[in-house]
């Protein structure tokens, strides 16, 4: 049921989408779950836009919405619907639904897309994976639909590809996205404030807990190798979260000279759950499949058990097998 | 001696500024010491420009170049020039010359920058306090001039927008940023592996003085200020050089709920050099004002001479009173 299969006749124009948008009178906008900022700043985007050309819309959003998106949501209220056309924003598989959209499986009836991976559920599909964001398609589609870009709307499309890019750093920036950047600065989004919210605000508990992680970074093999470490007595004098973890799991091999890098995170229920991170020379899902995890080319995970020492010395022996062929 | 005294008449435009190179047939270009991406991309740009119109031109650049600019200069090669005209990019002040530039003061030709404090030392100056970087002035200037811009002048300038605005983040970023970066892309800049470059790789002493200036962290003020300390022991210990300290001037300001942070580093004749950066609710150049040093809205410098002590009560007395009104 891929997209690159036989359903390629549901992919539609830009002109095709905005034409079923014109033709409908009520929207129902899905997310999906782990929300980001480009799924939640294209739906608000694409609501906000609807209800301008006098449609009645609603975004379904996951219960729980991380802190640094919640500005996002200050101004949206949901309006009733009675018999909503269904629209998937940023949304590449139904697996992705959350809860709340479970009901919904098997009748989106448009799906407005960047991932290349999009398995063609909906009806219709307006896929470009040629965007760097679902936000980047959405103020195209916006601009179609005559909708004027006010600073919410510039906002929240700002966020969306902001997010996706890392703050314009991925590989996936295109002349287009700085385009579209410029465009929306000039419509009134508050860029700096965006940035802010999103790449370099950091919460008293995470600075304490990437102290910490930074304290416990151990070099080996000559400095190719670099392993950081969080344990449970790490969490709890933190005071973090799991998601204050997120960001450190590539720390150690952003370090020069380092082929391999490693986050070690001790579990509760004993053993280490571990991240891997390598640079073009080595293949992190060959090391993680090793020790019974997956991954890709230069990301990978899996689960040691034992004690620090034990997970240490496995994975050691691990990657100086893979090196040694 | 300030540009906003009575020197304002030596401003000139990209018209005139583009007269003058044009007239020449020589030219020698200066850089500022502490070289960073913006001085030596700019110039660089400026350099192979002038070059590709048939003249001979040369940057000077400080002896110690920081390794993650070093590629930017691997196409690079100096010319002699007999009797060059002076240009200096992106230097605000005659005091930020290095030492191969010391015999050049009160001789340079032009000026181009961006600085706001620029002190008006050049016979002329194109001065855009507007352009998040030099680079994006120089990025119009060229084209002025009619260079075709080839993929070293595209990544030259990219690279100097990138570090002036911390990879498009900081608020110096306007639309026109943005559409810079997409006219370098769409000119083959390679933003992704310049971005990778600039921010994503770390050296292991760069690695280790931010481990020691993250423990150094402290917080006043019931968390609304924090500071971070660089000592001369630090800088020996970790065997960092002056650019690894670049990144952490922002360190502090970025933990939730500090108002004002800020980097004290030790100089080595003595005292402290201090970087301030603020939220939106404080003027960090009132604050470094008051300290005999200046800057913008959100980041400024100062000197404060005494023991580490002595620095942060004077600091902390500051804020305390620019916050008292």
């Amino acid at each position: 049921n891929n997209w690159k299969g036989t359903k390629r006749k549901m992919q539609i124009t830009f002109d095709e989408a905005a034409a079923i948008l014109n033709s409908q009178q009520e929207l129902l906008i899905l997310t999906h779950r782990n929300l980001d900022g480009d799924t939640l700043g294209s739906a608000l985007a694409l609501c906000y836009g609807l209800r301008q050309r006098g449609k009645r819309a609603s975004v379904l959003i996951e219960e729980t919405v991380p802190p640094k998106y919640q500005w996002l949501l200050e101004a949206y209220r949901p309006q009733p619907l009675e018999k909503p056309l269904l629209v998937a924003v940023d949304i590449a598989d139904e697996q992705l639904f959350h809860a709340a959209e479970e009901p919904y499986r098997g009748q989106i009836q448009l799906c407005i897309d960047h991932h290349e991976t999009n398995t063609g559920y909906a009806e219709q599909t307006l896929l470009v994976p040629a965007a760097a964001a679902t936000a980047e398609i959405m103020f195209d589609l916006l601009q179609q639909l005559g909708v004027r870009i006010t600073v919410d709307i510039a906002n929240a499309l700002f966020t969306g590809i902001a997010t996706d890019t890392g703050g314009f750093r991925f590989s996936n920036v295109t002349a287009t996205t700085h385009q579209t950047a410029a465009a929306l600065l000039r419509l009134g989004a508050e860029g700096y404030t965006i940035n802010r919210i999103m790449f370099e605000t950091k919460s008293r508990e995470q600075f304490e807990l990437e102290k910490m992680a930074m304290d416990s970074m151990t070099f080996y093999e000559e400095g190719a190798v670099a392993f950081m470490y969080i344990t449970k007595e790490m969490m709890e004098r933190s005071k973090a979260n799991q998601g204050d973890i997120e960001g450190l799991s590539g720390r150690s091999r952003q370090i020069e000279g380092v082929k391999v890098g490693a986050l070690l995170k001790e579990k509760s229920s004993g053993g280490y759950k571990v991240s891997v991170r390598t640079g073009l020379s080595t293949d992190a899902s060959a090391i993680c499949a090793k020790l019974g995890g997956g991954g890709h080319k230069r990301a990978g995970g899996c689960d040691i058990p034992g004690t620090c020492e034990e997970a240490t010395h496995r994975l050691l022996e691990v990657i100086r097998s893979e090196w040694n062929g």
